[in-house]
């Protein structure tokens, strides 16, 4: 019997993790990390760092494999991604064969939670053969954003919308919310939005050592984003970003007022 | 100096808080636990087992305070939240001045996250003389929901609305997103929707060993889940449950299809 465990495990910072997480981890034969050779976002040494600080369990064994590459130039968006997912699957299953070939529970570490963003689930849906899965969840970036900025997430009994830079580039401010968590934004698509009356609080690299927080007016806090965000890319290799924006609440829409 | 620490523990098993929760709540002087009476739904038990479970810290003092009532009658329900969140801060205030008098470090569990449709923040701003206030992000009840049920929160690429019962109730299926997650709905508000084409993942309880999962067609589901959700409530004499809504996306408006 194979099992295969989605262990959610925050933003960076070993201590997101739950009690859970932490005795799921223990408690796995294998725990598989992803390599993408020189490429820093990979975030191999942060996985070792959390196995390290976790782990007491010195049964477990930690076997790292080379992560496919996504063709970027795969003229269909999502049949690439497809394509990817395929080969992602396959990398997994030759893992888990070649270390576990009579079964046993294999745990791969998933950046914030496995339902939020994350195609860890979708992958393993492709696995023959069909492993039992369980996901762990774990505390998500939108969270940790809100709680380095002290605020809450939606305002009192009014709904928020999560969404994607891509989406909030092509469709502009959504329907149906006044607050909205844009995830997955490499271009600071809130340029593209008309700034006026909008507040936005954004981070990098949140709950890490390298936090950089930002908030105020989007009109005048917007640039100084960009910039920042450019600066730290270009300092660190990589970025990982998030950010909430809120705009007042028209009284006729239903929705509740900021008090 | 005073500070408040926020602390979310997840949803009722002591195993959801995270590394940092514990570490949090051992550092504390003071642990604030409230108390509605006879009333279940304090879950003041709940809250003492996980203090039980994580602190290892002997000088952390534990002390319970009486929780004001909501006054459920006030005409304007607004102002009827505003007076009852002036009440608390006074039973907070009360409760910290008494216990430490000369300041020191007072925390309190918050179910979830103190982001998600809590009033802590709010509350806490309240407070004379005002404390540094810190946020501890814990699992939230939409990631508990999707990691029972094994299902990813948001489609790939596609956005989902987190909202409450009140406003499903009342405004309908929400513009803007073919994910909804339903938070704070006493009366199965989903029965106000035409259930053609939306699938319900529901819970109760989850995470915790009395939890309940129903899934389907809302069409047939829906009653299913309306019947178990009273029998569960007159069973454990409270209830706290979640449900995540999904409808066939409509190809013309740019929002991913289901694959």
């Amino acid at each position: 019997m194979l099992e295969l465990i989605l262990v959610g495990v925050g933003t960076g910072n070993p201590e997101h993790l739950t009690l859970q997480a932490v005795r799921e981890l223990n408690a796995a034969d294998l725990i598989l990390i992803p390599r993408k050779g020189e490429d820093k976002t990979d975030l191999a040494d942060l996985r070792r760092t959390i196995c390290a600080q976790v782990l007491t369990n010195p049964a477990v064994r930690i076997v790292e494999f080379d992560m496919p590459r996504r063709d970027a130039s795969a003229p269909d968006y999502r049949r690439g991604v497809d394509s990817w997912h395929d080969a992602i699957a396959e990398a997994w299953s030759d893992a888990i064969g070649r270390n576990l070939p009579t079964g046993g529970k294999a745990a791969l570490l998933v950046w914030g939670d496995p339902a939020l963003y994350d195609s860890s689930l979708r992958i393993a849906a492709r696995l023959t053969p069909k492993p039992i899965v369980r996901s762990i969840p774990g505390i998500m970036s939108p969270n940790m954003l809100a709680a380095a900025h002290g605020v809450a997430m939606n305002e009192i009994g009014a709904p928020f919308l999560v969404t994607t830079g891509r989406q909030l580039r092509d469709h502009g401010w959504p329907q149906g919310a006044n607050t909205v968590v844009v995830m997955l934004d490499g271009e600071c698509s809130f340029r593209h939005l008309a700034p006026e009356g909008i507040v936005i609080y954004w981070g990098a690299y949140v709950g890490m050592p390298e936090q950089i927080l930002l908030s105020g007016p989007l009109l005048q806090t917007g640039p100084r984003i960009a910039a920042a965000r450019a600066a730290a890319r270009a300092e660190h290799g990589w970025i990982m970003d998030i950010y909430l924006l809120r705009r007042a609440a028209n009284k006729d829409d239903g929705e509740a007022v900021i008090p």
